[in-house]
C-alpha cells in the first residue's frame, strides 16, 4: 500500500458542512427540480414487450439452462434452490440475478466557495418510472471500466482510475438480496482540487440538496441513494460541538438535529457494539442459508413462455424481455431482459428516542441472494400485496406503518430500484416515529441502533442491506 | 433483542489484568506442562491407514460424486474448479472440505482469586502430533450442540446455551481458505459467576499463560488460538495507562511492552481505518473469484484410489481414509478420512516501530474457500516444499524468514492445524524484526497495521486469515 498522501482528519466535517449548507439562489431545490424535468421532457423511452426468441443478445444457454448474454458479460438470469431455517418456507426454488463482477458507483466531489459539492448526472435507464433520475457520477461495470467491450468510455471514468486523487469514502456493499445473488457494488467518492469539465447533463449539488431531493418521489436513483448513505459524518469531538452549535442552535428541537445527535453521539447508545457484533454472530449462527444452482428451465412453481418468466401464481416478479429505444438528439435501440415486480414493497424504519438519542429499529433479515446470510434490515421490508390480500400472518410491526398518522412520519417517498434491471419498481419508504408506549424490548431478531452506530457498520461493508442504506440516505439534518 | 444484562465496559481491562498476572505458584507453567505430559502418557491413540472402502460411514456419493458421511453430517470432501485472475494460475481444480454449518469454539471464563481464568480442555484430536493440545472448554458443530445425533452432550455446553449468562466475545471466524470452502466457527467467551465443576481434564488458566504456552511447539491448538487472538484489550484510557504503568514500568523497553503500546494506542498508526478499508475495498475490487463444483472423481491434476486422494505430483496434501483407535480408559475406534499435508508451511508477520509503534505487515490474500475474496493474511503464508526444490519464483519477503537471526525473532514456533480434521499438520509460526533499513512503503498488496487496528478487525468479523490470527494469538506482552 503506498502511503496516504494527505491528511484526512477533517473529512466527515466537511461532509457535514456540505449537509447543512443553504441552497445557493441560482441552484435552489425549485430550479434542481425544474432542470431535470427539462432533462425528462428531452428524451422519449418506449419500451415494448417482445419475445425470448427476439433477442438478439440474449439466450438460453442450453448447458445450464440460464439466461445470459451471448459474450458471457452483463448478468445472466440463473435458477436457485434455497435451503433455509429462517422463516416459515424451508426450501425453495427461484430465478436470480447472477451479476458477480464487482461494479463502480462513483461521486466525484469538488470544494466549491467552501463547501463540498457533489457532481451528479441526470441518467436516463429504461427501466426508471420517468425517464430521468440524478444518479452517482460514474456508474460502470468492470467490464465497462476495464473497456473489455472496447465501448465508449464512460464519462469522468478517468479519474476514478487516477491514484493521485484522495478517495474520501470506498465500501463494498450489496444489492437486492431476493433478486440479486451476492451482487456488490463498490461505493467510492474521490475528490478533485482542479476544474473539470462540466458536460451538460450533469450538475454540482451540496449533500444538502441531494438529501432535500432524495425527500421527492422517484428523483434520486438507488445508486445514488447507496452512496450518499455511507458518508460518515464523525463523532462529537470539541470542533464539531462548536460547528454543530454554531449551525443548529435556532432549531435545537426539530427532528433534524435530533437526526444529527443520533448521528454525532457514539456513548449514549443502547447497545454496545460488542453486544451488537454478538447478537449478529448468533442470528447467523443460528440460520442456514445453502443455495445451489439449479436449470432455470426446472425452477419449481415458475413457468417459462417466449413472452415472460414468471411465478404460477403470479407472484414477486416476472422476467420480460423489452426492447428500449431511447430518443434524444440520437436513437439508440437494443433489447434486454428486465426484471417488473408484480406486488409493491414497504421499506420502514420504526424510530424512538432512547437515553435522548434517537435509535432505528434494525430487523436481522435472511434474503437468499446475501453474502452472508444475514443483514441488518429496515424494521419492515416485504411486499404488501401478499398480506392484503390472501390473509397471511402480517410480518411484525407492518400495521404501524399501514396505519401510520400523517404527522408521525419523518420520510414518506416513493423511491426506484435500480432502473438498468427492474421495469418501473418502485418501493415506499417510511420513518416513522414510534408512540411513547412502544416498548424498548424488542423481539430477538431486532435490535435498536443509534445513527453512529449504523454509520460505523455501514463502514465495514456487508452489514447493512439496501433497503436500509436507502432510507439512511433519506435522514435529513435540516 | 433483549436488554444487556449488566455492564461490560471493564471487560477488556479484565482480559488485560489476566494477560499480564503473574503465574500462580501452585500451576506454574512447568506444572501445566507436566500435567499436559501426564494427559497425554494415559492416553495411546493408533492410527492406521485403510481403504476408502473399509470406511465404515463414508461414501462416495454416485450423483454428485463427493466422499461424504452416510448422515450428510460432519463434513464432505468436495471438488472445485477456481477461476481467478489473482497470482499467476488462473483456473485450477481440487478438492476441498466442505462443512457448512457453523461450529462453536466456546470458552468459559471466571473471575478467580480477581484475574479471570479461563477453563481449557486437555483434547484429544486424532490427527494431532502429540495425543492432546489445550483447546477451548467447548468445541462443537452444529450437529453436536442442538443434539441432531443424540450423542453425548459436550461438556459444558448447557452453559452456553444459557441465555442469562454473560458474553465477552462472540464473533464469527474463517478457517483455512485453501483447504476448507468458507467454513466458520463462532468464537465465544462466556463468564460464569458460580462454582462449577472442574473435570478431570480440564483446568483452569490465566489469559498470560495461555499466551506463554503458544511460545511451545504444539501445545495450544487451534482452536484456542484463534478464539484467544479475538480478545479486545481496549483503547488507551487514564485509567489502563495508570494500569498499564504501575504493571510495566520496569520493563518500558521490552518487546512485550511495545506490542502492548501497539496493542493499545489508536492515535499513531500509519494508515488511518478508512485507507485500510479502501485498500481492501479496492483489492476485492480489483480481484475476482469464482468457485464451481464439480464431480470429485473429475477433478484436474488428481486422482483417486482405494488409498487416497492425491495430486499427481504429490504436491500440497493429500485425503488418506484412517482407523482411529483411542485407547485410555475406555477403548474407542472408528473410522474417517483425514488431510494429510506434504509440503511443511510457514507464517510469518513483518513487524517493525513506525511512528514509535509497531506495525504489522499485513499481505492482502486470495484464498479459493475465502467467504469474501480476500483476507488480511500474514506477511508471509506459504509452503516452503515448492521453493526450495524447484526454484520457482519464491514469494515476496520469505527470504528474510527463512534467513532470519534468531535474535531477530520475537516468535518462532510449531503449530498444530485442527487435529480433527488434519493429519499432523505444522505449520512454522514467525515473528520477525525487520531491520531498520526495511522501507516503509510496500507493494500494492501488503499494508502495515498497528495491533489495535488488527483487533478492531478481527472484532468485525472475517477481515484476518486463520493464520495471522493464530500469530496475533502468540503476542505476548511479558
Amino acid at each position: 500500500m503506498s502511503l496516504p498522501s494527505k491528511q484526512k482528519s477533517n473529512i466527515a466535517r466537511e461532509f457535514l458542512r456540505s449537509a447543512l449548507a443553504a441552497d445557493p439562489e441560482n441552484n435552489s431545490i425549485p430550479k434542481i427540480l425544474d432542470w431535470l424535468r427539462k432533462q425528462n421532457e428531452a428524451v422519449r423511452v418506449h419500451i415494448r414487450r417482445t419475445g425470448f426468441n427476439q433477442l438478439d443478445q440474449w439466450i438460453f444457454d442450453g448447458k445450464l439452462q440460464n439466461l445470459r448474454h451471448v459474450s458471457g458479460s452483463f448478468f445472466s438470469i440463473d435458477g436457485i434452490r434455497v435451503h433455509t431455517n429462517w422463516g416459515g418456507v424451508s426450501e425453495w426454488e427461484q430465478p436470480i440475478i447472477n451479476q458477480p463482477e464487482i461494479g463502480i458507483l462513483g461521486i466525484i466531489v469538488r470544494d466549491i466557495g467552501g463547501v463540498l459539492h457533489f457532481l451528479m448526472q441526470a441518467k436516463i435507464e429504461p427501466g426508471n418510472v420517468n425517464n430521468v433520475q440524478l444518479s452517482p457520477t460514474l456508474q460502470a461495470t468492470k467490464s465497462n471500466y476495464t473497456l473489455v467491450h472496447k465501448g465508449t468510455k464512460p464519462k469522468y471514468l478517468e479519474y476514478f482510475l487516477d491514484p493521485r486523487k484522495s478517495v474520501l469514502l470506498d465500501q463494498l456493499q450489496s444489492e437486492q438480496g431476493a433478486r440479486f445473488l451476492r451482487k456488490r457494488n463498490r461505493n467510492i467518492i474521490i475528490q478533485v482540487e482542479e476544474d473539470i469539465p462540466l458536460y451538460e447533463n450533469f450538475v454540482w449539488l451540496t449533500l444538502g440538496q441531494i438529501i432535500r431531493l432524495i425527500g421527492f418521489d422517484n428523483i434520486v436513483n438507488m445508486d445514488t441513494r447507496t452512496v450518499i448513505s455511507g458518508i460518515p459524518f464523525g463523532d462529537y469531538s470539541p470542533e464539531i460541538v462548536e460547528f454543530y452549535s454554531g449551525m443548529l442552535s435556532r432549531e435545537r428541537e426539530s427532528d433534524g438535529s435530533k437526526f444529527l445527535r443520533s448521528c454525532l453521539n457514539n456513548q449514549d447508545a443502547l447497545h454496545s457494539f460488542d453486544d451488537i457484533l454478538s447478537w449478529l454472530t448468533g442470528m447467523k449462527s443460528q440460520y442456514d442459508l445453502r443455495v445451489e444452482k439449479v436449470p432455470l428451465a426446472g425452477v419449481k412453481s415458475w413457468s417459462i413462455s417466449d413472452e415472460e418468466i414468471s411465478h404460477k401464481d403470479g407472484k414477486y416478479f416476472k422476467i420480460i424481455p423489452v426492447e428500449v429505444e431511447i430518443e434524444n438528439r440520437e436513437v439508440k435501440v437494443w433489447n434486454q431482459p428486465l426484471v417488473q415486480p408484480t406486488q409493491e414493497g414497504i421499506c420502514g424504519f420504526l424510530v424512538k428516542e432512547i437515553n435522548g438519542i434517537i435509535h432505528f429499529l434494525v430487523q436481522a433479515k435472511l434474503e437468499c441472494g446475501n453474502h452472508d446470510i444475514i443483514e441488518m434490515a429496515p424494521t419492515v421490508q416485504c411486499l404488501t400485496g401478499n398480506y392484503r390480500h390472501e390473509g397471511v400472518k402480517k410480518p411484525e410491526f407492518l400495521d404501524l406503518f399501514l396505519e401510520a398518522k400523517k404527522e408521525d412520519l419523518i420520510v414518506d417517498t416513493l423511491q426506484s430500484e435500480e432502473g438498468g434491471r427492474f421495469y418501473r419498481e418502485q418501493n415506499r419508504n417510511m420513518i416513522l416515529k414510534a408512540g411513547d408506549d412502544f416498548p424498548v424490548e424488542v423481539p430477538e431478531n431486532f435490535c435498536w441502533l443509534t445513527l453512529n452506530q449504523l454509520k460505523t457498520f455501514l463502514k465495514f461493508n456487508n452489514f447493512l442491506n439496501i433497503q436500509a442504506r436507502s432510507l439512511i440516505s433519506a435522514v435529513s439534518f435540516t
